[in-house]
């Protein structure tokens, strides 16, 4: 609570958490065609499934359902008032599994649970983790995912609750891919109207791909898209604290990087049309307005799915840079990331097959 | 009529209004759950009636409505091209009172009548009070308000019409309140998924609340808002006339900081799910883009409305400043505002009790 | 293909053309209320036609249609990563009809075929000539345009495929406009809720209308309506590139400056509901980021279409400038174009009789 207002939310601060806490997230939202087009125009995503509602009805989905990334934002961005309001950083996802495609008119809400609590040993921050679930109106999970943040501590004396550092898998289990994503027909699927002659067979692991073109962000853009997904997270909107504060100026919101990658992956993995996991996120470096966004993906692992003839999936790491081309595919410089480097994301895409 | 060309408008000058003038407003406009996500992206708001459909049903409501403030903004935008292209300044509204919630696919139009005019001491300009009208396809009221504005005589030697000064209220009754909102059911109000734990009940007149949070405008942001209501008040579009112009850059449209504050006040204001009424306000100072906006509230009075037992009304004033947060409340110097300050909204909002 | 990868597509080169050859583009692409919205708040169109879906269903439409040129930039955007990824310069459209209207839900897709190749003198470039079309999800072609751009060749050395200068109609005939328009009740439209008196007899050849305001583009803004579009020329988004190459800086896409004309065109021609087709466009000079653009127009023929009654068409020239009103109509200074000019356009509307 705020000193000046007694009926504001200043946020949770690491001490207010509990293992096993249950927290009901504000605001549930209706997610529209008009969201869709915001999305479209803040990234220019080309996937053809979710770009025309022909392309979906012809392989099997009832329309084009939302952009993977857009129902994880929607989700997330819900969990920011309660968990990361006072976060100092946002330190990784896990487990991050879509389990339900979702639809214009499709109404999201989530709950998380804390499943881990660590302080810090400088008694200034601790660790919250996360468990959070997006639902549908219907009260099934559309989105699962853990993430962890390091979280202020209102009062460097409070006492801490019980702690616990929860055991997070590695990556997403190929048997656990693809409930989000109807049983396709893949005769039916046009590569030449997607764009890509590759499918699931056409990529081997090891597969590096320079995704090519740059997309320079401006402070308008990231502004409406956070605001679109209700993430209040102050840093990036509020120039004026800002300016005085750790960078100087508005930070972007993480998951703008991640869209813009996916985005940008179009060109050499244009048929890689359902994000179907996260196994795990970094978000390397600062991203500000004004710097260019360049990808490139390298293929981790290929994988069939138990059961299914129709679709196979590619674990994938895609790395962004900013200010920096991906033709000689850059991440480490000895020890550490590459400065250029912005995001390393490591995820599962379906393809046809 | 510009001496260049004989089939645009320059927009009417003082002494073309005449009082009774009643004025049909170009252009219908049909708002679609795109100019939701659009205003979405822009504002940020997170009331959960206006965001989710299904919390919006199970209260009562056929669907999400449209955002009073949307509303509002198109009908003014409407108004802009015959009552104040040629405005100096926008000095203020009365009595506006929001009649019919608006839900997506309705049509807008919108009609004013001059109700007053008065020519200023210098002759070089004149105020007209209209009252204007925003209307549904159905032929329903939605909107309807008073506001005067100075606008320039084309002419300095022109005879002016006949003038008055209209009588005006300075609140709206509570009795005259929540025709736009339906007869909720309050129990089946979740304030939870609503964001906040305080009801109609949990104010008191005396009240302030600090909305803790600062959103900074970028260009692009605000002239995407004004255009999307086709408002074509050229200041805010054109930076070459303006750059020699009295500020010597765009000016941002007042209603943009209405819709600022709106939003920031989500948190202290959870549950203030409809504004009802405008019982006036101030354009104190201008807003430019690189500003970051803050805002309070104070509770002027609380109201039951006749008949209505499922909500109240907070008679609210909230005030937005730039670049200065708002924890002690920034209000007035001396007899002046606060040279923060840009905007003194006195308006009622309907809480569930 | 790019040596760092094997699964992107770098574009097509001059030589990789060929006379007659058919492509198929992708990415289908749904067109929503969603579109439109972000449209209008990029533009801030008023045609009252395809603001009001009232006013279009009075007069005859099933409802209104997405605006001629929001169908425009979509089919032109699916052709870019085929046709002009490696362009130099877009250098001329000819013979661009609009078909059939096209309705929010209406999924578009595009297939170009080379009616023309010329390399040039220096064996560095050439000239590839298309006729593109754009399709609804029917089959039915609803735009159909040849344009030519200067493409790069990748090997200076390479054979080109045989030559051809295609012969393009300087401008569309009157009896091959209308089909995109329904057989329209002209006397249930109303000019008044349309905005301007003047109906299609209120034109002759040789008006001249100053459009009179001024609109400034951010980089923000032209970005999101050109991602809109899926439209992937690198030039538009990539600062980081193109800080160092021909312009320093991102240049707009052509089609900006059409759309933001068109939207200033309504004051002086609001009832030129419908763009018919497009005779022939330049694009004078380029525009960049934070230039004003204003625009004036000169009626250069009507016409009544043969066996219609109820509409006239106006072939018009439309001038757009840069930071430059165009109260005396800036064209031409001496042989060359007016340094302020960056568009110049051909092309029929039609009106209500």
């Amino acid at each position: 609570m705020s000193a000046s207002s007694t009926k504001t939310s200043a946020g949770n601060f690491f001490e207010d958490f509990h293992l096993g806490q249950q927290i009901h997230h504000a605001t549930p939202r209706t997610v529209t065609v008009g969201d869709v087009a915001v999305y479209n125009g803040i990234f220019g995503p080309r996937f053809a499934v979710q770009s025309s509602d022909t392309f979906a009805a012809k392989i099997g989905y009832p329309r084009s359902p939302i952009d993977d990334l857009l129902v994880f934002h929607v989700v997330f961005g819900k969990t920011v008032p309660d968990i990361s309001l006072n976060a100092v950083a946002n330190l990784g996802y896990a487990d991050c599994r879509f389990l339900k495609a979702v639809y214009p008119g499709d109404t999201l809400n989530a709950v998380s649970e804390v499943i881990g609590l660590k302080e810090n040993s400088n008694k200034k921050t601790g660790i919250v983790y996360v468990r959070s679930r997006g639902y549908a109106q219907s009260g099934s999970v559309v989105l699962d995912y853990a993430r962890w943040v390091m979280v202020r501590k209102r009062d460097e004396k409070a006492k801490v609750a019980e702690e616990k550092v929860p055991e997070l898998p590695k990556s997403v289990e190929p048997s656990a891919l693809g409930s989000a994503c109807p049983n396709i027909d893949a005769q039916a699927y046009d590569a030449t109207l997607a764009g890509s002659p590759y499918r699931f067979g056409g990529y081997k692991a090891g597969d590096k791909i320079d995704h090519l073109a740059g997309i320079t962000v401006e402070d308008a853009e990231h502004m409406i898209a956070t605001r679109l997904y209700q993430n209040t997270a102050r840093i990036h909107f509020d120039h004026y604290t800002e300016s005085k504060g750790r960078f100087g100026k508005r930070l972007i919101y993480g998951g703008h990087a991640i869209s813009l990658a996916r985005a940008l992956s179009f060109n050499g993995l244009g048929n890689a049309f359902h994000v179907a996991a996260i196994n795990g996120g970094r978000h390397v470096a600062p991203l500000f307005a004004g710097s260019t966004v360049f990808a490139w993906s390298e293929v981790l692992a290929t994988a069939e799915l138990p059961g299914r003839t129709s679709v196979g999936a590619l674990r994938l790491r895609t790395v962004a840079t900013k200010d920096r081309p991906c033709a000689d595919f850059p991440l480490k410089a000895g020890d550490d990331y590459d400065p250029a480097v912005i995001l390393d994301l490591d995820y599962w895409v379906l393809l046809p097959r």
